[in-house]
């Protein structure tokens, strides 16, 4: 017995959950979960499904084929599957900023993330030691302007080299070259400490403080060719009043990114989340 | 053209969803929502499935009689059905507070309760007023220990003459009668001042400011034999400090009692909460 | 005996809070309530602190005359103050829209807000019923791009004829003249559906459906001449997801905004709310 | 230039505040915050108050005595000071789960928490490779039924030996014996996964889970000897939904205990918290 993870997505039309909940049956399957949403302005079919299926009725790759041949091309399908017992490889890339890395890592190491880390990696050395900690590879690979084509290069040949199946920006200040966010579309997820009004810049936590906010958010999201416009996978909020410093404000961000980052993390490798156009649709 | 909502828990089998989706296409119909949910512990499948049809094709008493004949049989659903253009008919149950009243009939006012609210009834005089102001009609009939049993009668009668479909306790300090409880099993909805942790008696918000409670909440639930113990349909929370007097614990307790109850009675209209054991699956 | 509210704010300056304290302390009046705040960057003292006192000890009038002769002018204060007892006056100001009204009236009824309410205004003739239920005189001043400066001087008169203290746009949909702002500066209180990050513009809640946005929020402000830019009163959120149609969360929204505005003015009548700059002190 | 932070509580009288702030305005100091509240029913009153001073108009030992013989004495005080730069020695106590202890390692190597931390306490060896990671003494001193007195008496040594302030159990499993309460009296701060409602007993999440709660909870609190019965210091709060396994609820309640355990040591570090009667008090 093995089961399976499918995720969905095209035009609407009439018969495509009966159709799609039909094959399953008919190789033999039991649908565990099922998802699914429509988009009715833009006509826009999405679906998740995972369903037990008996390997000796119906392999793991002859099921994925059958479905390709019949149902993925007669609906138009953008579809994908994983193996419910697969663990994604995460790479993780810092600067200098420690809290969402010690977040992930505590995840990771207590079982809470069904992933495996294969190398941290970063523009500078300073948090080389929790990676030794907790015994995961560290590549220490600068960034300035002059390096930066040479380093893009071997950022692009170490994801590749181990497979990685997507990319945790864990407050990695720099901007993603253009060439990682094609291989990687909707594969690198990055954690933004936006506010309630936005503030755009270098400084968004001293700007909330002067506007007097009285409420701070974060927000992850892929990573595309427009700076911090990407799909939203997850966001949060924190209460604040006049009586936080800037400095208060900045730990209590802190927290936020932690979490939002942790459970846009989880989403993702769960496969709950489709992207399409510039939103997402997350099936929690 | 019309719409049915369909409302279906059974024993977990292999093939209903296909069975139940098949079914829909076959009668010409289309999906436009399907909510789906296993209880693997306990074998019980859940579903929710909002339909087009086309009266000309299928009509919807016809539509009703053949799922009943075929899917209703074979799976031995419970299941129910609703015309999605049906408005229900809700009592609304007082007594002297008067915030959840309002707040009820303001929502009602504005269109946003997809209901028809054919009289208020109360065990006192004092609200009166209000549902003159909003024009619905208000009954009242005390509740003494001598006059109780004849007081439930009265009730009875009002609610199944107007054809009663469901009944909102809006702070009705009454206990209801068992009668009641069991023609409306599972129809009528109270609010509950519930503290973290829970505080029983008569005065919780006091309990709650002697305790010194950072949290309390509010929960809405089904009214069961057993007070206060019947399936939880929704719950909030709001913080306070040791800085909150009794008084305005109670004013926020007041805020959370009337957000909680409009979304639950709001879950409840849109056939969204199925109920099983002593708790509740919510398709929102 | 009777109990005033002191609201101070000055530059920072040592010994100011033994000197403000000791004062009342010598009319033989006993400190109830004290708060206080230092914004230290700018140098800026805030104090709000309510006091019992003695009529026969020391009059309200002597107080002030008092404490305006000695503490105000020694530390350059920016003060005001008000009997605890005093109800302020409190006119709305509504368009089309019934949802914040019938959510202030409900509170004002109930005897949540302390505040006595002349009269209703508005642009629109179709709220009148909800100010007659209520039994509220009702006011309605077309404006128009013709009469608009007609409408300000009559607004102007109502309100001073009243002896209105503070204005609550209740979703008025119009923008408040500069002759308002000015004579009500800090004391006209808006509600704005802002999101996270701010959708500007006409149609909010369609940008954040666009978007995918996966929090919104509402914002309470004092009106400024800038648009939506005034000083921030209060914030609230909620959890929408990809499930929510844009009338959905027009709906949550119009929750919020209930919420938000309801809060807003509750710190406002208790002088919990000290300006500055374009920021507050909320001293709740 | 030294500052202090005093905590003060004491039955409330006239006068009181402006003889604490003048005071300190008579030592040449000049306060910097000042919180106050007092508990009208228990005429109780409470402050925390932090001051600027010079070493060379008054020493911090000489401003302490002068409290002490002056104001401490005539108002009957309850009151403790630190120096603002005095970072307590913490230990931490755990068991077996590794959540809240990599949580507050985390937070502690990234400068979050100003306190040192002497040594990490376990009846079980399972998490020393954790604390041998982070570079912290770990001590494991089993306990059984046998051995418990003998345990304690070990526990007691090694915490006045190291001159330990306060113990934070993070995931401790094992009740606390009562001369360590005694020695510790709130100053043994614990994380408790509760429940709306509280469901007390050895397996929470459980019956949460069979309960079908939307909400679930975790509470700080001082440890006493009535068990999870002590003044609550921080309280959290998440949504939950019928999807949510046994599992997925204790990954959320991870998260919650967490970070109300994080806030909780924060406040008690920055002796914010005040405790009376069965509650607390807390400078937020």
């Amino acid at each position: 017995m093995y089961a399976i993870t499918l995720v969905i997505q095209c035009p609407d039309k009439k018969g495509i959950i009966a159709d799609v909940t039909s094959f399953v049956y008919q190789q033999k399957g039991n649908i565990q979960y099922i998802d699914q949403y429509v988009d009715r302005e833009n006509g826009a079919f999405f679906m998740r499904l995972q369903a037990e299926l008996d390997e000796e009725l119906c392999t793991y790759n002859s099921f994925v084929a059958l479905f390709e041949d019949d149902l993925a091309k007669t609906y138009t399908m953008e579809w994908s599957h994983q193996h419910v017992d697969y663990k994604p490889k995460m790479a993780v890339f810092v600067s200098k900023y420690d809290h969402c890395l010690y977040d992930l890592l505590g995840r990771y190491k207590s079982g809470e993330l069904d992933v495996t880390i294969p190398f941290i990696l970063s523009n500078h050395a300073d948090l080389a030691p929790i990676a030794k900690a907790f015994e995961i590879p560290f590549l220490h690979i600068p960034v300035t302007p002059d390096t930066k084509a040479k380093a893009t290069q071997q950022q692009l040949e170490h994801l590749q080299q181990h497979d990685i199946d997507f990319v945790v920006l864990a407050r990695y200040m720099q901007i993603i070259p253009e060439e990682l966010i094609k291989v990687y579309k909707n594969r690198i997820i990055n954690i933004h400490h936006s506010f309630l009004p936005a503030f755009p810049g270098a400084k968004p936590y001293h700007s909330a403080f002067e506007r007097g906010v009285k409420i701070i958010g974060a927000t992850s999201h892929y990573v595309t060719e427009e700076l911090d416009a990407g799909p939203i996978i997850e966001q949060g909020v924190a209460q604040v009043s006049h009586n936080h410093s800037v400095s208060q404000l900045i730990a209590k961000g802190r927290d936020l990114e932690k979490m939002v980052l942790a459970n846009a993390v989880k989403h993702h490798v769960a496969k709950k989340v489709m992207v399409y156009g510039n939103k997402t649709v997350i099936f929690t």
